[in-house]
């Protein structure tokens, strides 16, 4: 693992991520007797929600998302100066937890597909998918629990454990006013913003403060990479909301206009009712009371979307927060060239398309 | 904290358990927005689940089940020697720890009510019951890192919270089992103790041996503790076995035969299975492939039941499990005086009605 590669720090990452379910289920085995064991597919379910076997659990190679969370620690470790090999766990840790909160995200959305594949809950049911979230969760912490074998102090463990449990708060609380917001037709977008801080913005936030604190920086540049990974991950999710109502399917793996399809209260309608005459706005709350939207419909939401100007305002918003990325990520590595690599995933995510 | 009776260690339990969950509370509504705040009900749902407010969220003392976990930690810390204030945060944890395990095991077993009052998802709905779930996970630990600010090292905080999150796993990976079982026909007792050994046991074991492993006790005296735990969890598990088929209804909370009328594969009917002749094991099987049992099919296995002198003999499994704890908590604390607290409450375990 000490060669970890600086441009792809995270070449040994997926050992790592799997090498945790599987120990988890060879001890599992080990105590349990050997028929009850043959039952124990729960690791096997998170083998598959990772990408590691296919839904029959033969080996495979599947889509297991972009990893763009404990990169995001692992270079925030690096360009704090710290060496990246002791930010693993953590990394590790991020990746397991989010991924949680994916499996539990999906039985509260209904969603049937997640990275082109179907879902844990819509395979296995949702009682078998709490218990794959669950055991994620704690498995995710066992991971973290590891920084005090590397040279981090068992006090920094705590701390780093603390402050991911509250991150997990925020998540949940996210969450929480997301669904929601379903409930509703008049969510402000100051509001949507403070619920994506939580559910999205929290644990890219985590990420980058807790891959500083391993690397041991000052308290005040630890805060300047959280405020930096805050800003980038309010950025990702508006992205995603642009690629959800503008993004071609074959690069987002998602229907067209898959979002307005879904009337997901995402940016654009929200920057569209703020934007719309009243009775513009009245067709739009007409139109998103219906159970699914048709295709005429979804017509109808893109000339509204296209008559007040909503895409090039969602485009600024998303500049915007990348902007406000590099600027905080500039204060927190003053030192050009050492901020590179972080620097050049910020301008990634600013114009990725998937 | 410091006068925390010995008679009675869980005086300001409540206020611990209710601290934490507030104070994530006061900290959520100072981070959103005052509007978003007002959305913010998860932790009211969770301070309903623990009987702090009704359904409308009013004042409320409602049951909040025996806190026999915790109980455990506080005396089995004190039996090995410990001052037991150093042990709240960890029985807060585990109390907090066990009610997320409940409000996600009433999601899956569709269970309507809990200590009598509807279930967070009966009131609530599922996906705002996962997120009540989750949070109270992540409370729990924050309460049990604050172990850290008691004389306890953070090096053994360390190891307390992983050996949580291990337990954690045990006790998914019995859910896990005991949602198999209710598709099979031929679970064998084995199977089904070592199931609840993690499903129901592994908590108990935490208890004690965490209450030991902070009072600094010998590895051999800490494992000892364990041992015990675990029996005591198994015993308990049987008689609310016994309870779930031969009990009182004004003590249980639950309807007569209620684990007959819902066609539990609890140690009753495994018992019965394994004593049956061929042509009675057919009859069993016929009547639990019904979707749910009516009355005269629940006097049927009641008939089978006393044929085959059923209950005596779950009397005995139920004895033997709490005879086996007492065995083990002489080990552990060979002193008779200094185990005088925990030896009562495992008869009062072993005899309870409800």
């Amino acid at each position: 693992m000490r060669n970890l590669a600086v441009d792809d720090p995270l070449t040994n990452l997926d050992a790592c991520l799997d090498d945790d379910i599987q120990r988890a289920f060879t001890r599992a085995q080990a105590a349990q007797l050997p028929s009850a064991a043959a039952d124990l597919a729960l690791y096997q379910l998170l083998r598959y929600h990772l990408g590691y076997v296919d839904e029959h659990l033969r080996p495979t190679t599947a889509d297991a998302g972009k990893r763009i969370r404990p990169r995001l620690c692992l270079l925030a470790c690096q360009a704090a100066g710290g060496d990246i090999v002791n930010a693993v766990p953590v990394a590790t840790a991020i990746e397991l937890l989010h991924n949680f909160t994916l499996i539990h995200d999906d039985i509260q959305d209904a969603s049937p597909l997640r990275r082109h594949r179907p879902t844990v809950w819509a395979l296995w049911g949702v009682a078998q998918a709490v218990n794959a979230g669950d055991a994620l969760f704690a498995l995710a912490h066992i991971a973290l629990n590891r920084l005090a074998q590397v040279p981090v102090s068992a006090a920094t463990t705590v701390e780093l454990s603390t402050a991911l449990h509250l991150t997990t708060l925020r998540i949940v609380e996210g969450q929480t006013l997301d669904l929601g917001f379903e409930e509703r037709t008049d969510v402000a977008v100051t509001e949507y913003l403070a619920m994506i801080g939580g559910k999205t913005a929290a644990i890219c936030e985590y990420a980058c403060w807790s891959g500083a604190r391993v690397a041991d920086a000052s308290a005040q540049r630890v805060a300047a990479f959280g405020a930096f990974g805050h800003a980038l991950g309010v950025g990702f999710q508006l992205r995603d909301d642009l690629l959800g109502v503008w993004g071609a399917t074959s690069a987002t793996g998602k229907a067209a206009a898959d979002d307005i399809r879904r009337r997901k209260k995402s940016l654009p309608v929200l920057l569209l009712r703020e934007r719309a005459t009243t009775s513009d706005r009245a067709r739009l709350t007409e139109l998103y009371a219906l159970p699914e939207l048709a295709d005429a419909a979804i017509a109808d939401v893109f000339a509204l979307l296209t008559r007040y100007e909503v895409r090039a305002a969602v485009q600024d918003e998303v500049q915007h927060w990348h902007d406000r990325a590099a600027a905080l990520l500039a204060d927190a590595v003053p030192d050009a060239p050492g901020r590179e690599p972080l620097a050049a995933l910020v301008s990634q995510l600013a114009r990725r398309s998937g």
